[in-house]
């Protein structure tokens, strides 16, 4: 995989033809390349928080993903990943989707391309609510329900079903990184399900 | 149906068993009241934009009702109706999405209850963009992506799909009584759909 | 009062000529006709959430009011109260936050008429995060910059400036009624300000 | 201004004292360097309607700048620039509206961090509304009140006044470049001011 994708992000995986995203070659970033820009711009970012709906729409379970770090750590976190260049916010969040939740989870994009939130990362806290020691990051972050099986692809991934309350608890908040305990929790505002 | 459904509204459709939709019944209120309630307070209403989505959620069609009127002038409408007491946004929102789609358009209600427009009916023009002869009435105006089958099923009236272009068009808001074109126009502009 | 405000609703006050606000005269409602009409619609409420902000707009205080009930309990609340027939929805706010702030606030409404919530409270607690026993009330909720002084002109009232931090406490939560401590952390959430 | 900005974006000006916004040093790009990041990665923008508003918040004038090109063309343009590494959304807004509008115009930033709409902008037109020749841009639109006088303190600048129905107009869209005319119409619409 390393000689295909130099871009050490995490945040792709390749289709079955093992080839970028079409419209994307000119964007490919090399490790050293990837680690310098991100000292010099902010990087454009997708977020999504997966949730179940009923009937009428209703969100009735939050997932979280689980991750098991090097060191061993256990850390909870959302759909993440960077927008590449040439790539639609649209395209952006569907292939996030797919590589964190598998190919059939069968996410609902919204239909507005408004973020519930824009969350800033710095990597000096107390900017924003949010940091990431390895870069200035820009997340749009959306709250999609999926309708499929999630099958987590990656290593180490496991999806947690919640309800509105467990999510929006100090206790998963402190497993998460970030700040991200404060995005979910406006997720669930966003959608009238924060008590 | 006058007998069972004094509220002379066009909002309600029995259910198979003929009864009002439960927890409403103190909400009933007769021709006359409503005629009289209308002269004293805001009715408060949903509307619905149907549209049809692609694998990424973005906007490719909207629906657009037509209604043959009793002088038989044609005119376009949005799904519509009151909310009764006792009934959620939610409720409603199905209610009148089941009533003008029919029961097989499967609506995918939003996760969140917030309107991309409140537009307020006013009986004299010039107040806001909207108006509305019988009442003051203050509509959440929702844009509901539909996936099944659409058949109207209340008489006269008939579904048709618009490219958002032609759904923004100076034609078809012409159609449109009370300043509904607009709400359209509005309804794309929310979904990054207006040229 | 009884005399110039048949409406037993405390969502209005006279202005200094002591007449009801221009062009809603029709709408005005006696104390039984307001408690008939209560058991049968849902009454259209707006909320505001009164803030400070720094030079860049950021919310950096939150505006809670203080009340003494009858009974001698201290409750929290936010700027409430019902939108009259013939009354926009900015006119309502804008009376209610002089009602309720005195006339030297200086609020700036919001250019959007999109509220950050829909908050949907029921007489019978469960179907929503709200309650209110006198009614089923719909509530347009607005986060409202302030820039003057705030002098609460209702007997019993004193307004609040707090941190977001405190404002979503679990403490003023337990101080607010009909489940507002959630729509107030919706607020925070809104603007980015919820941790 | 080549030796102060070696960034050629037209989007900064040198404060008083020649130096770079604080905390933004790292992110300083040769204009060859940020050639050559364009056509990496989508770059990260704010755009800025500015507006004026009646004491109840209510939009009753747009902003419009009009730019003379070097080919003597005249075309109409947005507030707009880049946000830099280490910028927050609200410093970037900030800076391109006193940089567009001169110091005396006391822009309201809003209180959400959340834009009316995200605007994709790619080389090549047909997949988004946005065309932009340089690069593929992601930007953050805004309305934003501004209560002072505007100056535009750009060469070739000038700031014109508009109803919203002009602002519109397919008159305005023509004259806009990039399919800026449409997010301008998505901003009235995001108001309740598009017709």
């Amino acid at each position: 995989m390393s000689v295909r994708t130099p871009d050490p992000d995490p945040d792709w995986t390749p289709g079955p033809e093992g080839a970028p995203p079409p419209g994307t070659n000119q964007g490919w970033l090399s490790d050293v390349e990837l680690a310098e820009v991100r000292r010099r711009l902010p990087i454009l970012y997708i977020e999504a928080v997966p949730v179940r709906v009923d009937g009428l729409g209703q969100v009735v379970e939050v997932g979280v993903l689980l991750r098991a770090r090097s060191t061993g750590e256990m850390t909870r976190m959302l759909v993440s990943g960077r927008v590449l260049y040439g790539e639609t916010l649209r395209d952006a969040l569907f292939r996030h989707l797919e590589k964190d939740l598998g190919p059939m989870a069968f996410p609902q994009l919204p239909p507005s391309p408004v973020p519930f939130m824009v969350a800033e990362y710095f990597p000096m806290p107390g900017i924003t609510a949010f940091t990431d020691d390895r870069q200035h990051a820009v997340s749009m972050a959306y709250v999609v329900p999926v309708t499929g099986t999630c099958d987590p692809r990656q290593d180490a991934l496991e999806l947690t079903w919640m309800t509105p309350r467990e999510a929006a608890s100090d206790a998963v908040a402190a497993e998460m990184e970030g700040g991200r305990g404060a995005l979910l929790r406006m997720a669930l505002a966003s959608v009238g399900q924060l008590r």
